[in-house]
C-alpha cells in the first residue's frame, strides 16, 4: 500500500511558530501529502494516533554501527587508549556476519527509540554488510567505506591508499541512491591520525566529482589535537582546509575543542558539526561549545556515536545530556529545549544535506515520522507549552510507539516490522561470542 | 501469603566479591530467608526470574514528592529564581488532594523504574496526604513535615516556629513506624535560608530525644552559600554545626560546593550526603565532588530530587549522569560503575540508617528486590563482567519488570499492583489543572 494515514494525533510539525495541534497526516508515495482533517477511505492504511504525539523522527548524524556489538567492552579509558587498545582490535576482528549483526542490533535499537535517519561511519572491511542491513531495515542512511591508510594506524585496519580509495569509490557506486534513494554514500577518512594527507587530497577530489559528502572526526580531545599538530604541523581544522576537504560537503563529528578563530572558520566554510555529548563525556573528552556554534549560525546535528562509548543509542538520552551539560557550562537559558529538539531533527537533516526533505512535517517532505505515547508516568502531567521541555528532559526511547520512514512502518506499536527483535538479539550474542573468541578477549 | 520465591534468576547480591550467579531467592515474613537452590511448594508464591537479573531495589535518598505534579513548570532558571518564582508558589497552592496525587504520581513512577525506598522531603501543609500515599503504595520511606519559619521565607509556606515544630513532632508521632515499620519520620528544616536558627536548635534537641533523622539541603549553589553567609555569618555546614544539628543523624542533600575543610568536617561528624546530579545540572548549580567524598569514607546516596528540576525520577538516569559528570571532571577511572551502583543502593540505605536492613541481598535483610529484564536491545550484548557498567550507562527504568518491598510485589511484570496507573495519571492531571487555575498560572 503506498498511502498511510496517521489519524487524529497531536502534531508537532517543528515548523517555526506552529503550536501543537490535533490533526491527521497523510503520506503518499513516501511524501507528506496533506496535514489537516483527512477522511479515511478503503484504499488508505490507517494508523491511529489519538492522544499521541506525531513528530519528525530523529536524525542521528554520527553513529558507529560497526561498534554496537562491543557495547560495554571499552569502559574506563580515554579516547586514545579506547581506540588503540579496545576499539581497533575489536573492529578488526569482525567478519561479514558479525558486522551485519552489529549493524542490525544498532538499527533495531534506534528504530525502537524513534530514529528515522542515521549517518553511519562505516567499516574498513565488509562494508556491504552494513549497507545490506541499512537497506533491509528501511531506515534512511548515509554510510561508506571507512578510510584508514596511515602507516602508523592499527595494522589490521590499514589498507594501502590506492586500494582504500578505489574500494571507497566502488562502494559509493554500488550503494549510493539504492533503497529507492533512502541510502546515500559518503567518503569517510576516519580522522587525521588514521589517514595520510595524500588520501585526504584524493578524497577531496573524488567527493567533489561525485558531489558526495565527507564525514570525519575532529577536535574531539586535546590529546588528539596535539598528535595531529605533531603529524600535520597544523591543528585539525586548518590541516583539513590545507588538504582541501574543509567545505560544505564536510560533516565534522565532535568539535569539542575549538579556538574562536576555528569557530569562525567552521562558519565561513559552511561545515556541519555533529555533537555527541554522551561519547564526549564517557571518554572524558570535554563539552562542545554548542550554544556558541548555534549562535554563529553553524549547523549542528546530534549523534549517539558508538555503543561502547555511550552505551545507549537512544536520541532522547543525547538530547537530555546536551541540555544538562550546557546548563552546567553556561547557565539555564544557554541552550533551550526547542533548540535541542531542533538539533536532533532539522539540524541532523541539514548536516545530511536533506533539510528540504526531512526534519519537519510539511507537505511535500518525506514521510519520516514517529508516534510518541504521551501517557508515561515519567512524562506527566504537562500542558502543550511544556511538552518540548519534557521531550528533552523527561521522555525516553521507550515512549516511541511507532516509527515510519517514507510512509513505511518500521515499528508498529512497539513491534519492529522489518526485523525480528528476537533474531537480532540472538544473532548479536552469537556473533559477539565468536569475535571475542577470535581475539581471545580477556 | 507471606512467602515469595523468586525462582531461577541471575543474582546480583551486591555483596563484596560476589559475582553474578544463577539461583533462587526466598523471602519470608518480609525478610530474605534463603539464597540458593530452593524447591517450590504449594504454600509459596513463585515469581519466575529466568534469564532476568535479581538485585536490590534502588534507594532514592532525596526526592520531593510534593513537586511531581509540577513537572516541566520550572525550566530555564537557576536555583534561587526557581525556588522563589516557581516552586514556592506552586507548593503553596497544593490542597490535600493535589498533594496526595502528586505523591502518588512520583511513587508510581519510581516503583515502575525499580525504586524500593525513598527519602521524601515532605510538605509544610497537608503532610498526612504524603504519608497516606506512602503507606498505601507499599514502598519503604522516610518523610516528615517540612519546616519553614523564617520571616523572610515565602509567606504562604511560612509557619510560626513553635507551631511548625509542634506540627512536625505530631506528624512524627503519628507516622513513624507505621506500615509495619516501613515508614519512618524525620525532621526537615528546608534549608538555612528558609528557617530560623532558633528552629534549627530546637530540631536538634527534638531529633536527639526521638533518635530521629534530620534531612535538609545545603551547599547546593554558590549564591545560596553567599546568602546563608550573609544571614548566619558562617557557611552552611559550619552554621549547622553551630546550631547543633551537624552529626550522624543529619542527611545533607547536594553538597556541590565544599571547601576541603568542609569535606573533613562532613567526615568527622559522620554526616550522610545525597548526590542529585540531574537537579544540580538542570539548575546550573554545579557538579558535586563525589569521588573526593567517597575516597574519604563519607556515605553518599543518590536521589532524583523533584520532578521540575530533573524532570524524570528514574534512578538509572541519575546513575548514568553521576558517572558521565565525574568523567568530565576527573577522567575515566574516577568513579567506577560499581561505586555508582553501590551509591544508588547501599549508599542510600546507609544515609537512611538502614544499612543492616536493605541495599544488599543477604539472608536476614529485608526483601526489597527488583527483577530486571536483560533482553533490551539497548543493553545487549554483554558478558556478566560488563553487566554493572551497562546497568549504569545503558539500562533504564523501563527494563525493570517487577518491584518488591518486604516480599510484597508492588509491580509485577510492568503492572503496578497497589495503584491503578490510569487512575494515578487521571487524578494527577485533574489536580494539576486545579492547582494551576487557583494560581492563575500563565
Amino acid at each position: 500500500m503506498s498511502s498511510l494515514l496517521i489519524k487524529d494525533g497531536l502534531l508537532l510539525t517543528m515548523e517555526p511558530g506552529e503550536p501543537v495541534t490535533r490533526g491527521d497526516l497523510l503520506i503518499e508515495h513516501g511524501r507528506i501529502a496533506a496535514i489537516s482533517k483527512i477522511e479515511a477511505t478503503n484504499e488508505i492504511e490507517v494508523l491511529s494516533a489519538t492522544d499521541r504525539l506525531v513528530m519528525p523522527g530523529f536524525v542521528q548524524a554520527h553513529v558507529h554501527l560497526a561498534q554496537t556489538l562491543f557495547r560495554g567492552l571499552a569502559n574506563d579509558v580515554d579516547l586514545i587508549h579506547w581506540l588503540y587498545e579496545r576499539i581497533f582490535p575489536l573492529e578488526a576482528a569482525h567478519d561479514e556476519e558479525s558486522l551485519y549483526d552489529s549493524a542490525r542490533l544498532g538499527l533495531a535499537e534506534m528504530i525502537r527509540s524513534g530514529t528515522t535517519s542515521v549517518i553511519d561511519v562505516g567499516a574498513v572491511w565488509h562494508i556491504d554488510s552494513i549497507f545490506q542491513a541499512l537497506d533491509e531495515c528501511g531506515i534512511r542512511a548515509q554510510s561508506g567505506l571507512m578510510l584508514m591508510d596511515d602507516p602508523e594506524t592499527y595494522p589490521q585496519l590499514r589498507r594501502p591508499t590506492g586500494e582504500a580509495l578505489q574500494s571507497a569509490a566502488d562502494t559509493y557506486g554500488r550503494w549510493n541512491g539504492k533503497g529507492g534513494g533512502r541510502l546515500r554514500g559518503a567518503f569517510i577518512p576516519r580522522g587525521l591520525l588514521s589517514v595520510t594527507l595524500e588520501l585526504v587530497h584524493e578524497v577531496a577530489k573524488l567527493a567533489g566529482e561525485l558531489h558526495a559528502p565527507i564525514h570525519t572526526h575532529a577536535h574531539e580531545s586535546e590529546k588528539e589535537i596535539q598528535r595531529i599538530y605533531a603529524k600535520c604541523g597544523e591543528r585539525p581544522l586548518m590541516a583539513m582546509r590545507s588538504a582541501g576537504i574543509a567545505g560544505p560537503r564536510l560533516q565534522l563529528a565532535h568539535c569539542v575543542w575549538l579556538e574562536p578563530s576555528e569557530i569562525d572558520l567552521l562558519r565561513e566554510l559552511g561545515i556541519g558539526v555533529v555533537h555527541c555529548p554522551s561519547a564526549n563525556a564517557k571518554l572524558s573528552s570535554g563539552i562542545a561549545p554548542i550554544p556558541e556554534l548555534l549562535s554563529r549560525g553553524i549547523t549542528v546535528g546530534l549523534g549517539a556515536d558508538g555503543a561502547p562509548c555511550n552505551d545507549n543509542l537512544d536520541a532522547f538520552m543525547e538530547m537530555r545530556l546536551a541540555g544538562l551539560l550546557q546548563r552546567l557550562r553556561l547557565g539555564p537559558g544557554s541552550l533551550p529545549a526547542t533548540k535541542i529538539l531542533s538539533m536532533a531533527t532539522a539540524g541532523g537533516a541539514q548536516v545530511m544535506g536533506l533539510e528540504a526533505e526531512i526534519g519537519h512535517l510539511k507537505v511535500g517532505m518525506r514521510g519520516d515520522v514517529i508516534i510518541v505515547n504521551l501517557d508515561g508516568l515519567h512524562a506527566n502531567p504537562f500542558e502543550p507549552d511544556s511538552l518540548v521541555d519534557l521531550l528533552v528532559y523527561a521522555f525516553g526511547g521507550g515512549d516511541v510507539e511507532s516509527t515510519i520512514v517514507e510512509g513505511q512502518i518500521l515499528m508498529r506499536e512497539h513491534v519492529l516490522t522489518t526485523m525480528s527483535e528476537k533474531d537480532v538479539l540472538m544473532r548479536a550474542r552469537r556473533s559477539r561470542k565468536r569475535v571475542l573468541e577470535r581475539l581471545r578477549w580477556n
